[in-house]
């Protein structure tokens, strides 16, 4: 039996006129796309053709769920009650659904966005109102999140399947939490580096912290960037990396 | 065996802090809402709300679907392209779509709102193209538009079920199409006189147009307004005349 | 030589088709009035015309600025940073500078409103954002804000002339700080008392705190509200009280 | 004495995490630069950072004034009102000239943007609109606009000077009017017969119109795009052809 693991990325992040990253190329790394729904990016017509390209290249579909802040790309914390995030992306999950109904396919995850992922991660009020939408969207839909998190805990009491995620350009501490941006080396800019480490965290189920020593590491899906060419180099490599290891690469739904 | 009607209001108009017109006296009177899906009013918090008092008072529920302009309450019109109407209408019909699931409740209808209901009425493109996303929605959801439009013939060939809508404060033309606001008498202030206009329509199947004479005229809902104290009077008047008729105020599922 | 204050209320915070408050009730009680600029509600229209009601009645114009969240009414705490909130508030005063100058107006101050006011009240480089951005602004612009907060000594290192704010219907604590609204009896509810309190404040210069101490207390102007009915009559309160103590109600910038 | 004209291009047209074109290429190629005022795009900081880049390198600043449409760039024709237009560009006008006076320049000219260019080229009653708000922001700034269209009779009934604008890449009808983009070789590719065609009507003040015949054609500004690599292109081309003619490109504010 092959190991098998989901390469996940954000795609669809322009709006109107404007355009972020090469989806194409992206698109043929990935097995798992987060789509963005409107509220930090994304606009309805961007939503269907993104959608069709993942169609087209058998890529799953996520969607990509926000706080409503175009002007800073959802990246800023805003003080959103556990009510209104349950409301926004209970809206931006029916929306999505839309056009992936349209498009024969069924949305796959939910990944929560930029500030509302790294708030939820740590506040479980706000990691039980995504899960209580991703339930409510109903269809089977997985909560996608980072490893350790409350995030599983909430999917776990919300009755919804997890899927851990874990980061190729990202240095962990022996917790298994991510090194703070803010300290030097948290962030791998080395795609091969990159790409031993996922190999490891995928066909071994460790990775090796910040001080040298290994820990227990088994995610189900692996976050990679696509809004720089370094970024899509990165993907390139760490996928090539994983072929050549004999993992499979498949959409989480198909895995979980 | 009884005539029924369908009695649909704008209801949910508010966003964020603001709202607008009287939810709950509306409620009472019609058993179909227009509601905002967030492009010209309507916000997801105010619309999960919307949904669940409908749900409560069995008022069937319609996403009232616009162009992008909060600014101008989707009352400008505006040079949006066939594709993007389409674009827009699935959005906000998914994200609807998804507050319904919640509630137990089956969208039952789309209705187009301000100018895109102006336009799409008398431009077959635009009127094919919400019909295509109310199609591509699923669900069986039937289209609301004004009788006698480009509306009817676009549901038609879209192969979806159309409602065809008239205005019980309106007065028509011969040919069956609203006489302009632009001329004099062209809105009906009269409750009373509205209310037997409408009854005449359901009843017998005609309306007195401007000059005296009676065409057929056989709606399948009547449109009331709720944004003023006169017209939540002149929808309770309505009612009133329609039950003392003996007509049953029915949701359009029910009936169509 | 007869005591004077300022007597400010919000005014302008409807949004397109949507409003909220009694403009024009409110308008006969204050002195200046703190009118939206599009951040959190206000659009050009609407801050046209509130101006030219204000240049009418002799009321001085402020700009009330906030981080751009419509949907929140500036009511959620942001994460932007001090050089974001300098550029939003740039942008705004200038808007609203343009209309003053058509009005034959001159700006008279600036105030932060809702997350915005309550975040760099307690966060010294964003009062000092603030600062800069009304003292980039020109014309001698007065900053408003919370009395003992950090928006005093941000506009004296900036060089600009502060306004230090009191509310007619909050409690205040020993060290001259207001009462969190989480605790019993942080807002005052009976207009005499609220009255009574504005007059001590403007003619003894002291503050009954909640532990019946009294302390120094002197603002520059009192905050009013018009939202509810009841704020409108507390504003009508206060005033007439002021008025039966022989204070005049004067705009800042004929007092500072 | 030499012969002079101007040359202006749009600039700032990112919003939040989005960027178009390169602002810096452009800038070595015009004498004035349209600033996208948050309307079809910009936002307070790229105003700001684009503002300085254009007084660093004496670049004229004016106000890309807009319709309300981040999501269609501005370029949907929209049934705004004069009213609301005069709102709009004062607003747009008003903020860009905050960012003007602390960088210590001043707002040069108001250029419409797209649909707002378009409609108001060909409507009076739109160029009105505009024409009194250029004028009501005071301060002496041009209004700049399409050669030959209603612009200039507006800018002329205001009291406000005009600039006519002509475009390097678009061929001319014989009676000065663009050729409709519908009709093929509307729009010129070739860098080399743009920068010919340029030549002639700055130095000659005539342009070869589509049937071949010379009309008078004295613009007062050219027209170049930056938003693709074709477009830097021929703006520098443009450029060198005219310095090669002994053309001096030097700001409107400087000529007229």
């Amino acid at each position: 039996m092959s190991i098998t693991i989901d390469m996940n990325s954000d795609l669809g992040e322009g709006f109107g006129a404007w355009s972020i990253g090469d989806d194409k190329a992206v698109l043929s790394s990935v097995s798992s796309a987060n789509i963005a729904c409107g509220y930090h990016a994304g606009d309805p017509s961007i939503m269907r053709e993104t959608i069709k390209l993942c169609a087209e290249q058998g890529v799953a579909v996520g969607a990509h769920v926000s706080y409503p802040d175009l002007l800073g790309f959802g990246r800023r914390n805003m003080a959103c009650t556990p009510q209104e995030v349950y409301d926004y992306c209970l809206y931006q999950i029916g929306a999505i659904q839309g056009f992936c109904r349209v498009q024969g396919v069924t949305l796959q995850h939910v990944k929560p966005h930029g500030a509302l992922y790294n708030q939820a991660a740590v506040d479980r009020k706000l990691a039980d109102a995504i899960a209580a939408a991703v339930k409510d969207a109903g269809g089977g839909v997985l909560l996608m999140g980072l490893a350790g998190s409350e995030f599983g805990p909430a999917a776990d009491a919300a009755g919804i399947r997890f899927a851990a995620e874990a980061f190729a350009d990202r240095a962990y501490l022996k917790d298994g939490s991510l090194m703070p941006r803010s300290r030097q080396g948290a962030v791998i800019h080395d795609a091969g580096l990159a790409a031993r480490r996922v190999v490891q965290m995928v066909t071994v189920g460790t990775v090796t912290t910040d001080d040298g020593s290994e820990i227990q590491f088994r995610p189900d899906t692996i976050c990679l960037h696509g809004d720089t060419i370094e970024a899509v180099e990165m993907s390139a490599a760490v996928r090539k990396a994983l072929e050549n290891a004999g993992v499979q690469i498949r959409p989480l739904k198909e895995i979980k």
